[in-house]
């Protein structure tokens, strides 16, 4: 039989309860099917097994073929940015509740991987993003994002006034506690506490969500995502810059920050009948609704 | 000198005041360049000159190769879905105050409009939508929207329920005083009252609405613009479907309401020096936002 | 033993399953425990037991010194509107999911309402509102609320403009798709859907909360619940006003409608260890946040 | 004739341009009328006046029987907690664009501020919030805000989790930016911004806005202003917590923020004419509104 992957990376969230055992089966049973298996450094170092294969995080795209996530959102955003720019599949094994991108439930993680691992998968791109602050016409900082970026102040300061520029072209002064900007895949994350709309991931589309806009109304703004978007620190007292409220840069006045869509993106494997709309509804609650008067197929 | 357009269309609200006026100074301003001109048929009765040629709304899309809206966004949104489908381009001035789409203040509209007979103009395409209400696998109605087509229920019940499929899949049911769903264009009239975002023009979007959703998290959702959306009403007293708020029609508990985006657009042109982004912070009243700390362009 | 209750009126809302079962045995338990039953009319003849006592809903204020409403808020609404001004204290069952007013589960109705006519509960009064439309200077309608009265367009016409007076003072002229002014009861009902701030039934306000507001910045707004509201109906198509969405009258451009707090107030009575906060966290899913004891880093 | 006040308090915002000739100004009208002018110490060392009458703004209260602000609402606000306690009745000229609480515009200060002097004034009593940081059953930071109390994240965090009681009864934990507790005058600032209601400042609440909630349904809850509400710090990076965004105090995971009603208010002095819906109406644009079709009182 042939394999579709060969070497499979393991990650995961090793301070959370039970994730070292679950882990550990997981690495057993892919080694079974015939895989290799490459641990992340610390994912290794944390479960007690430096014996097996293991490399760091940013080495892990050269040597496998797909990598396999375990723990919550957040261990899969931090991974998503350090491997996408290899093109390495992610398949995502929520250990709690389910995530908006960690759709496999631990509870049948093995059937699901199984089934995953011959081939049957829908693949999705995901959009990332390209983040640089620009200093004195230096850049200082670049990183990638999956969920957002996101521009805000201290909490000793009462506003950040941005100005915002999209392809060279004025768009507003914002005067807020800060701005989001976010892929699809974020505009279910932070943008949506700070009122902004969902984006499907097939929207070829950017969110600019202020947060506490003084001006009420400094609504969310979807543009197109090819483009450029530029960000001026006009005044605010300890700006930051955020990835995916990950990976943090300080600010000063006069920064600019630049945000295009990256040239590669995020690729996740789902299991067949995955439905975005479906983690929508139980991520959203909207499953409390009263209940179908007929039944409706479950497949987009 | 060649024309570029050769027979403008010329509509207008007439009950506003003052516009008979400035239709016939256009009228004849257009004369005077060459081009002949063809009056919406109520447009010439209203203003008394039906010694001018004249033609019924659906009449002029084969006649004329520029149409001129004279009023507010509203005789555009209706114009505009009358002369879509023939790719007859738009320019609109308009009598009061400015509007999203008729961007030419009668204040200047020889100098504006002038400009563009010499070819000096932006064209932009817009995204229309189509909507078919289905009663047992029949089509008993039909309409184009360039704003938004709108499900609503009356206000003599609670709540409407419908239940929302996207290309065949489930996504909700939405319990609400109504559900908008919106263009581009549309994003920033009735949507935004309802909580909606604004998506620019070059977005590929769709974007729901719910008005006063029973369930808190039924947020805002865009979706790319290449789905077919069928809205079944589930419940609802004298429930309406409403195409731009212009045309409506009376729906039955069982209907489906499918809606797609249409296979033309309305083309609009825009003088030179046309920002959709200023358009956005006049009429948003984002200009009052403190002075600029340095000049930048202004033109995408 | 002396009775703290002698007559205990029961009114059901007979349209939904097995309600009528409850009421029988309600009723069975309350003649056991020595109280006169008196079962609302229509509630008697649509579970076939016009044999037992019932009266007019007008009349049971004058004859029970409790009432017992089975179903949900609807049915609590209804007649608390139609006890209230005879100073009833009501209590109420759900019949279905939890309601914000009726606060005893059907499961264990038996313990509940014994506690209760033992004297042991919480004594609540609730704030409600009188609304009279006046034509011409003629009260042509006139109408108690325990949530709301909302004035709103017809779903056949864009947006209703409506002019608002606070103790004869102007305060703004509203143009949306209505207007909503609630009681801290009716501030987790239909204004809570339309954006509405909470208020805790201590809270001595009104709120007001237009639904789909054209102006952005026409925040709900709270006033104290001493004060007369007078709202005029500039201009809108099919205008009504509704109370608890329950009873409506047609409106006319002209009209004013006049909101104020009633004379009397609806008196709820509550199991002990009722808690309002419970309510809201069951109601709106509070309670599904997860209870973080210790920090969890994020450090992959 | 003898003077209603006798000794004036002058307090200036010093940076903003021009405040200088003003402050000036207005000490040699009020020296003019009969008044001894005191000059904060500060705005004296800023203008060069340090040959008048000064004393420190925490002293002034003993002293003057009324104070007259010259700036913005910060300026106001400043001022307003430090002479609260005293009683000392204030009078708000702005200097830039009108505030929500400094009504006077400086161009026609003379007469209304005359106007006032002459005993032509409303008085309006605004609520104060007292917060204090309990830590080990210690309180380690006290202070009084006229606007609001905010409890927030860093930055550097993506999210604080607070439990919030109020009077010994749990209400719920909040996951979001940060909790803004604002009074009646504060529900205009900072909790506008994070989507809170406008409260009358005769309304007798204290409301509770989160800022980017992560529960959609944690709205915005008004409350009686006469509960103690405590707030527990579960989890967050670098808490903070702010009394009307001006004075600041660290906190630690475990702390607990007691807030009540002061025991005294803040009195404004209002000019005769003085409208709270006319300051709303400017303040956010809703005098943009349609003409009105009939003339209306303006005096609440």
């Amino acid at each position: 039989m042939s394999l579709i992957f060969k070497t499979a990376a393991l990650i995961g969230r090793y301070q959370s309860e039970g994730v070292a055992e679950s882990l550990q089966a997981i690495a057993a049973y892919l080694a079974e099917r015939g895989l290799a298996v490459l641990l992340e450094s610390e994912t290794a170092a944390a479960i007690g097994r430096q014996d097996l294969a293991h490399a760091p995080a940013e080495a892990l795209g050269t040597r496998a073929d797909v990598a396999i996530s375990v723990g919550g959102d957040g261990t899969m955003l931090g991974i998503a940015r350090q491997l996408a720019s290899q093109g390495v599949p992610l398949v995502g094994i929520n250990h709690g509740r389910m995530g908006f991108i960690t759709d496999i439930a631990l509870d049948h993680w093995r059937e699901a991987l199984g089934a995953v691992l011959d081939g049957s998968f829908r693949s999705e791109n995901r959009t990332l993003l390209t983040a640089r602050v620009v200093r004195d016409d230096q850049t200082v900082w670049e990183e990638l994002a999956l969920n957002d970026v996101v521009v805000s102040r201290s909490s000793r300061a009462g506003m950040i006034e941005l100005q915002v520029e999209v392809d060279g072209a004025y768009m507003y002064n914002q005067r807020a506690d800060g701005l989001v900007i976010a892929t699809p895949t974020g505009s279910t994350a932070y943008a949506l506490s700070a009122n902004g709309p969902i984006l499907h991931p097939q929207v070829s589309g950017i969110v600019l969500v202020p947060v506490a806009p003084q001006s009420l109304s400094n609504r969310p703004i979807v543009l197109p995502d090819h483009v450029s978007i530029t960000i001026r620190v006009v005044e605010g007292r300890e700006p930051r810059v955020a990835g995916d409220m990950q990976v943090f840069s300080d600010l000063q006045t006069g920064d600019d920050i630049v945000i295009q869509r990256a040239p590669f993106t995020a690729r996740f494997l789902h299991p067949e009948g995955y439905s975005y709309f479906a983690t929508l509804r139980t991520k959203l609650n909207w499953h409390e609704l009263p209940i179908l008067r007929k039944p409706v197929p479950e497949n987009l």
